[in-house]
């Protein structure tokens, strides 16, 4: 009997496809960084490879990086039935399944995450282009341009969400000591820089390590 | 160069594969006729044959069907690569882009399809069943069952959508045949039955003829 | 007891509700037009106004166009729970329920229409523009700017699904014809002009009174 | 200026919404143990709870929650356009914003959700039946109904995914474990039952502990 996949065979299965496929995180992180960096001046790439890489631990994701990999590898070697071989080869404008797959993928991360991917099937910049272009050479990026859209949209769309939690978290934390401020007014000598304050540095430095780096539940 | 698929060309593709997946027009549509029976009385197989056609005249449907017979006839072949290979192989259970795939093609005819297909895909009945229990003779249906849910789910919501047409049409021409009656009450002679109105006779057969064979455009 | 909802009545409202607010079918036509006429140097106003007609007779448009009408209205009004009314209200970056009813309406017509749609939703061209920029007197169309990228989404995607259906239709006359002429060619007189032949005329003429006017099955 | 929602503002509105409507946590944590328990023997009502707290907890099912609490509460009120009105009290069959609005809430948790959904939203148990017949009495659970649905089924998938991780981390422990005893095999007395081991005992607890409690990132 064959054993079931095991979660990290699926890491290792996905990140070794989009490898082989010429696919990098840091291509990706481009894009990435491009459609958030206009509402995020603090925006850093590495926050970018974070995202990317946190969008390809998600198993719907790993699921359709998997059969896209595979699809176009098989219209690559010409393996698909002659009419799917010929609908998949000339990347066929009408047929729809390469988006569906990618759709299943990027749905997901909510509505605006379908939206941003549905920019990025059309605008095609970096990677995506470049995939787009390649065909020309008996390449076949059918089915894995539409995947790359839905992980960069999905990245996206987790940013501006972690950047509207970030955003919350310092707000709170503001809050939280300006009502300790006002409790303790009369101890605290009213020319203390704020910064120089132990419970604002210790709530900040928090919050720098927090940001970005762990799921919200 | 490849000449690009012809529209009959895919239609014919699309019949072909499901017959040689072992899966009839007949066993479709007794799943609608089962579906949609305690809302329509007056159903026939006949309405849910046609329901099945007109669905697998759309492009959407048959590209879906046309990938999902590809992936389970490689999956028999054993002809995957090898960590896709045991995911359809064993229809694992967190392995979703077979329902993506049904999806997108179900999503065509709305979200009261969809909900339907998510029963379908549940409840599993008659050629569904068959295609989940095949599985054991190194059978591999992981795709198909998810398509033929959507291909009947869309029949379904068709007929659904259709039955209300009628209704309307039925509705419109008897308030049309009182506003008649009432305008030329004085020269139909009161007893005489609303049956043998030839106005009406006309138009019903007109009626039946006209429903459920044209699309609503 | 309320009667049901007719769908005259339905389409009555539709139609009324993008009049309300300010939402021509010239609007919507003219960025089909700028969606379509790259692909498509015959295009045509009359075409683009007449798949938007035709988008609007879908139930789950006209119902999605109900709902968002009704709650731009509600926010305009500030009759919204306060809460959901400040949501409405600054059209929230992450509120995605007006991108999740628009795509109720925009699935129906494929993951291609769904793409386009992503696309309309981030470049805002057009009366979509003109709604997003509206904001500042008090008006609100948080709702209304997603329906119409859906409206406009879909009707494209028609109208690239029947190029494809004109496009077959003419190389099957095309190769008739040939055929017809093959068969007859001691009969035909060699230099005679192929316009001249009178079964192709007939054909063509035929043709373009057909196309785009009714809906495939 | 009108300013932002803060995040725990949403999710306050969230819970006093669903309060409102009569749903309670508990009510959609049985649906959630019927779903999942044929297939997680050890599963408690304590998990479901905790993964419907879970799901609450996502924007996308916050903000679906506020819509249909709002548009259900409308409708209850008569506050709707006459048109809209009949169609929402009546819970009209054709009617889809209703699954439209729910189904966004759903897909963030990946096609399996959808399938779920679909199921609860024909098959309706518990709560769901209960929204569904209250209708009676001049309450409206036209939306709110759906939404349960998706809460439910969204709560049923995330176990189904937590309890794959948690087979996985066991298989991993015990492997490791093996491997252990393999190195050490002429340290550790044949006899010795595997429960004293230590180490085993410390890696079980420490499963416990971890299981179903923290989200993949």
């Amino acid at each position: 009997m064959k054993t079931r996949v095991h979660s990290d065979e699926l890491k290792q299965e996905t990140y070794k496809g989009l490898e082989e496929r010429g696919i990098t995180i840091d291509a990706m992180a481009e894009i990435v960084y491009t459609l958030q960096a206009p509402y995020a001046p603090e925006l850093t790439m590495e926050t970018c490879r974070d995202s990317v890489h946190a969008v390809l631990r998600k198993r719907e994701v790993q699921h359709a990086v998997l059969v896209a990999v595979e699809l176009d590898k098989l219209a690559e070697a010409k393996a698909l039935s002659p009419v799917l071989q010929r609908i998949v080869e000339t990347d066929e404008g009408l047929f729809g399944v390469d988006e569906t797959i990618a759709l299943g993928a990027v749905n997901i991360n909510g509505s605006i995450a379908v939206t941003t991917f549905g920019f990025l099937d059309k605008a095609k910049i970096g990677i995506i282009k470049e995939l787009d272009t390649k065909r020309e050479d008996g390449k076949v990026n059918t089915f894995m341009d539409d995947i790359v859209c839905a992980i960069c949209a999905n990245a996206s769309g987790r940013i501006a969400h972690r950047m509207r939690d970030e955003e919350e978290q310092k707000e709170s934390m503001v809050a939280e000591l300006d009502k300790i401020r006002e409790n303790f007014k009369e101890h605290i000598h009213p020319y203390e820089p704020l910064v120089a304050n132990p419970l604002y540095e210790a709530s900040s430095c928090n919050l720098s390590e927090l940001s970005l780096t762990e799921e919200k539940a």
